[in-house]
């Protein structure tokens, strides 16, 4: 295998137009990774690639015996013209985070993609009522587009690191208008609702429309763990069971 | 010395026809490096290849005074038709792992491999009474041939990392079918037992007889360790001699 | 983007003479990064290069929503014929260190630099009375030249690391004769003090002529800030406001 | 600067005839630094060439104001027609030690080196009464020769680490016999008498006189200090002066 490794799935053209490239990789509260999947979830989605790459941790996930290399995922969704990046890995390192960043805009470039929307959250260390969404964006235009969301001064604190962080720095360098969308969330718990939050403001700025309900569902289940959490913490309640334990990780 | 460095010992043509890859480098409980070490053991092995590489650790073993640099080695069994490999080091970093698998790979295509099997052990955390082999293949029908395996669902947890994982990963993509056999083991403890059900397995697949009687050997020994170990922490017993804890590691 | 990426901005003739490099990147104190900024604010600085590369974390920053990648920048005043280095980021890995410092150095000699003054601190663990700078220089000449500098037998005892220490090393390799000015400073506060003391044996050995009273200013909110704790410490005052902290880091 | 530069000094030629490599770079208890030191200071010694890495520490040594970049150093002494390589820096990472040895070995090669002798020392953990010199090589001719040093089965439990290892495996591979030179110490202290019982076997086996009073003085030196250590650990001393404690490191 080279540095990095390109499979192409089915014929290549994947029915989009001038697409827009949707980033959803882990991170805080899994916010952009659940909102990424949910779009996958919603729509008719067509894998169109497997990115493979040496800055990837060495390993295979299983799942019912088959063994799947560690990889992150292109899909195409003609319906609203959007291209799709998911997976469970970032880079191990500080040189493969640049590297991978460039493949995938080489990716979306191959797919004319006009401009990006890096999906992710921020922690704010405690419950969130409200779930705002804070942004970043490469250019002043799409600051002024992004009219519900909220660009602060300072925030956030520590810049965005990442592929997040990348699209924005090196798309920029491409002339491809990138905008992060995070997530306020606690940064303790997978976040549903922030999820929801941060499509809300995708589907407005992009213009497609998509349901919720499956999201609310787990942010319901969410929040019986949470529940029982506290029910454990104050005494009263058993040891949450391990289907309740995977809404964790 | 290059990145990787392949030595062929002997004339390089070790006599087998369409082998089996058996892998047991280093890992929990020392399962796959016993089972595998076992193999060299009860057949004759002819060492065919040492694979040196800069990472692995910058590092000589010295065995009465003489050293030999870091390196895996591929053993011929003509008799089962196995290429074999072993060793005392996995590599170092991600990229390495990569790199290092791929370099394996080479060697098996080399030799006409035409299948795999990565030997582990998977961790339970508790001592072991019934000693489960746990799979994971690169292809349906490997999935479908191992019937003495158990296929679980979530199983294991978090994938398959090391050179194990990448030979189903990067084997897969080179049209190697390959299976890991992951023995279960409490983790704490080097596990012939584990070990044994391996072997138990691979040779019913493969086709070949071997006995066990130096694993059951070791097994009596590490049971032994193990006793004085609780017997002194039931501060009846007096410290472990050196003799036994090098079982430990 | 390559492993480093130079981007030239404006005209890229800054209309400099026979420059000397100033260098001030994040360490000890901010001792050196306070210095360089300083004389961005008080002379008309011109923005002549940025730096990227894949050895700086990878993270953008965000200021008022738009995102900046992470870089070092050049910036020209000609009014003192200097060259000035400054930015957020050091590089991240040993042979980063090694290979920013060269491509700093190659920025150098395109505008023909003729020596340079690597800006920092040296911790001393307590609080400074009186601001010394102590000195370190790749030639005998430059260490007789700078005689307002203290040059210690065996100081800095670890020696000078990172970029400021490799501007002297590979700087003398070069023929660019090099030295770096380090202002003590109690390490662990920013210090603006430390800052001045620096830039005052530089107008002197460079010879330009600069007001302090902006460093003074820091220096004076720093105290402030210093107190609050010392209040706190003792139980009479209050939690130090979120104003006060940003000048800790 | 290049992963590797070699700066020769002088005219290149040493006036050696087929000489012997002594590696003296730190480690356990300073053990092979000092032996090797000693030699330099000991015999009339010419530097022949200094090896600059991005391997070593991204780092000058200041000394009296001078700055020296991080590199090793080979010296010849025709006397006893011994190539001596010390410094005070190994290879930061697993590739670099690689590597790093191979380009020694490359300046070992150009300069006719017939045999290679790696000093260093081993950890007891305990003082030490007697000091033993364990050794390993990379031939059996060496191994025979060495009636001196004792060989034991399982020693260095570890394997040799570092540029001495390394030595001995890519010697081996390059046919040039290398032997390493392992003096017993506590593992606590720099040891000058370690040093002593390590050059003396050297001096048996290469064939060479020297005097031993200065690291006699050193030793005497450490035992000052260690006694000062338990006196003040006894309550009964005061804290070591800094001059005292410039011996730990």
């Amino acid at each position: 295998m080279d540095e990095f490794d390109i499979e192409t799935v089915g014929d290549g053209d994947p029915n989009l137009d001038d697409p827009t490239l949707v980033e959803g990789l882990p991170g805080v509260g899994h916010v952009g990774k659940l909102a990424a999947e949910h779009l996958l979830e919603e729509f008719d989605a067509d894998l169109v690639a497997r990115l493979y790459s040496e800055h990837f941790p060495p390993q295979v996930t299983v799942e019912d015996g088959r063994s799947q290399l560690a990889c992150v995922e292109f899909h195409a969704i003609p319906e609203a013209d959007l291209l799709v990046l998911t997976g469970d890995h970032q880079a191990q390192d500080n040189a493969g985070h640049y590297r991978l960043t460039d493949r995938v805009l080489d990716v979306a470039e191959d797919h004319g993609v006009e401009r990006t929307f890096a999906l992710g959250g921020v922690p704010t260390g405690e419950l969130i009522e409200e779930y705002n969404v804070i942004g970043a964006a490469s250019t002043d235009d799409l600051v002024a587009e992004l009219d519900d969301v909220e660009f602060r001064e300072d925030e956030p604190a520590g810049g965005i690191v990442g592929v997040s962080g990348l699209l924005l720095g090196l798309g920029e360098r491409r002339g491809i208008p990138t905008a992060c969308l995070m997530g306020e969330t606690s940064g303790y718990l997978v976040d549903p609702k922030s999820a929801r939050a941060v499509l809300e403001v995708l589907q407005e700025v992009v213009g497609f429309e998509v349901g919720y309900d499956s999201l609310e569902d787990r942010a319901e289940e969410m929040e019986e763990v949470v529940k029982k959490i506290q029910e454990m913490e104050q005494g009263q309640g058993g040891a949450p069971s391990d289907d309740d334990l995977r809404y964790f990780g």
